[in-house]
């Protein structure tokens, strides 16, 4: 196993453990529920917003926290929903008089364990609500999901109801915000290597030395078929085609645009990939006001990338130009 | 060839297309030259700071052009040394009444064109200096060098000169302040895996399942020695080590703490060593001013990671805290 790692057990305990070393002065880490959250989340008069699903996604979702983003995260271990306690622990330590706002990527380990959570959470008497995020266009149900996979797009989830919950938007509002972000984003991923979660120790799948996973899920499930590999360019056509039909977008559209690599796949050719996108936009009639290009939503160390596209508005292109404070930043 | 690419022979120029497409506001390609150039520089008024080496090293160096870093980049393929005509109208490109500084990192391509490009300039009456970095502990002449290879460190020198150019540093001060820098840096990686230059097609070296290459050079070179591959943290404890004993750093030190990923490691990875790493400061009595986990300065997709020291003083401190914007960020 090629793998920084000491103890495979450990693995995400010592992640957790080098992420607040990093970041003394704005994240906190509970060790019994693996719960991160921000040091200095008012205690109220902010709805809270916080997500957890299997760890190994990283920078999602514990280096998502801070102002602007995400108030706390409970992640599972490496590509597992984290348990029960954890997510009602993470509620409660989270809660506000305004409310918390659990966004929840659509596996059903996840779904599974925040609805009994959250069920457990407000017979207490906490105003909680969940959002289920589910932009993967590859697949309509998967390996680990009744309909669609919650992927990168989730990021826009994040984003936009952390700055309008740092401006004051009720848990409502937030809600329809969730809605509207959800029904404008959409995703598609591609695969060129598998991965290996540290406590398996083996590949999650087997991939041949000239093949790729079109429409790959986050966990290495299957997508729409496995082909061989085409040049960048075809690739991109291809997925671009199929987010772009999906919603569908439209000439005219202004449009956030997002390349995300899973993990294994350098910057580089993130920008290879971002330039034919960009090309297609164009050709389409699109205007990219807004373009991420890195990692967001990793499957470990996976060589693959996947494109997100979000249809903008007036409302959207200002909360994703908002300011937020999260842990990965170069210079 | 598990890449995102079309003609291996373009994969830098699309790379650098992809870049200004992303960044359409701020960068400027100029293709003949393979160039990337602040479109905001200010013509006068301000040392000019370039850096040109091998592509592949991504973020390093065409994605540190911005404000407060580098004015331009005049990248070569992978793994190659620019051309002549690339340095020499890089620094006509940039000249100013205040003068040019190359950074330029010690290996024998690129210091023999720079040196070639810098007569041709001076020639003409271009007030131009270069100042050859050279950060790397793990052997004193290589593959590719006479003397120790410039590696991660050199973000440092950048981000320094960076800031005080921009606070109107003369050349000579400059070129101080990169004497003082490259002479409190030290670094030292560790590769998992090998990687694979477009071009070539193939690993540049062959390296078993359970192996290790301690004190590889960012384009494969080798190291100290091979060795099985260690536990995290035995594994920073080598590198660390080594990098104290280099300079030596001692107790009291205020430091600057760098783990870099070489490309194939996820950010996961890179916070599992950091941990470490912070707990060797802590034990040796170092205190941790600022830190940095994530990729700087890679070799394509190598899995592997480099530890870097800078000590620290009140002039660097304060430089490494001023503001910079390049291409790279998150939310």
């Amino acid at each position: 196993m090629k793998k920084f790692v000491n103890a495979p057990i450990n693995f995400v305990s010592e992640m957790l453990e080098g992420l607040v070393l990093a970041n003394p002065d704005t994240l906190k880490y509970v060790p019994e529920f693996n719960m991160i959250q921000r040091v200095d989340r008012p205690a109220n008069g902010k709805v809270s917003i916080i997500q957890g699903s299997g760890s190994g996604h990283e920078p999602a979702h514990v280096m998502a926290v801070g102002p602007g983003m995400l108030d706390a995260s409970a992640p599972g271990q490496v590509f597992a929903a984290p348990p029960v306690d954890a997510c009602y622990e993470c509620i409660k330590a989270m809660n506000s008089d305004k409310g918390v706002l659990a966004l929840v990527n659509n596996y059903q380990g996840d779904r599974m364990n925040w609805d009994m959570a959250i069920e457990m959470a407000q017979a207490e008497g906490i105003n909680v609500k969940q959002f289920i995020i589910d932009d993967d266009v590859a697949v309509q149900d998967s390996t680990h999901t009744v309909g669609r996979r919650g992927v990168a797009g989730n990021f826009f989830v994040i984003k936009a109801c952390g700055a309008a919950a740092e401006r004051g938007a009720s848990l409502d509002e937030l809600l329809a915000l969730c809605e509207k972000v959800n029904g404008q984003v959409r995703t598609m991923g591609v695969a060129l290597t598998s991965c290996t979660p540290p406590i398996k120790g083996k590949p999650i799948f087997e991939i041949g030395d000239d093949e790729m996973e079109v429409g790959v899920g986050i966990h290495g499930e299957p997508g729409r078929r496995r082909d061989k590999i085409k040049p960048a360019d075809a690739i991109v056509d291809e997925i671009f085609d199929a987010v772009v039909r999906d919603l569908p977008f439209q000439s005219g559209d202004r449009v956030a645009l997002m390349i995300n690599g899973l993990g294994g796949t350098p910057i580089s050719e993130l920008y290879i990939l971002y330039r034919r996108a960009a090309e297609r936009c164009k050709e389409a009639g699109f205007t990219i006001v807004r373009n991420y290009v890195g990692e967001y939503c990793t499957s470990i160390e996976m060589a693959g990338a996947s494109l997100t596209l979000l249809r903008l508005d007036g409302e959207l292109e200002d909360l994703l130009a908002a300011p937020a404070e999260i842990p990965i930043r170069v210079f």
